[in-house]
């Protein structure tokens, strides 16, 4: 998976925190107060994510932002 | 320096990182191809940095990104 972006990495990895807190994609979207879309367009490199915005999901999904972008450097 | 946001963090390390390597701010905003001021916009969280910025700035200052955010998630 190296060589996929880390814009890539870091949608899937959100995906996969999501589903194992039991969120579906309209659930999570409405509590993070993100458009339903944002994180496929995140994953899809569609849409560049900021910091600011990752450092909000990981606090929407009770997870350091380290659990998540240490994840995408690997 | 926990409590100031990942941001001003992140700012900070780029910021020594650059001087480190000797390069002044308009130096490295011409090498890395961003306005002179962004990084310092970025410090006092003025600027809302991307992830695939961030990526890019780590990559002109040969380091990984890593070593930049995991700085700033400590």
């Amino acid at each position: 998976m190296s060589d996929c972006s880390i814009a890539e990495k870091l949608g899937r990895r959100v995906r996969a925190l999501r589903l194992d807190r039991g969120y579906s994609q309209e659930a999570f979207a409405e509590m993070a107060d993100l458009h339903r879309t944002y994180i496929g367009m995140v994953k899809r490199d569609e849409k560049n994510i900021t910091v600011r915005n990752a450092e909000k999901i990981a606090n929407d999904l009770n997870v350091s932002l380290s659990d998540i972008l240490v994840f995408c450097l690997s």
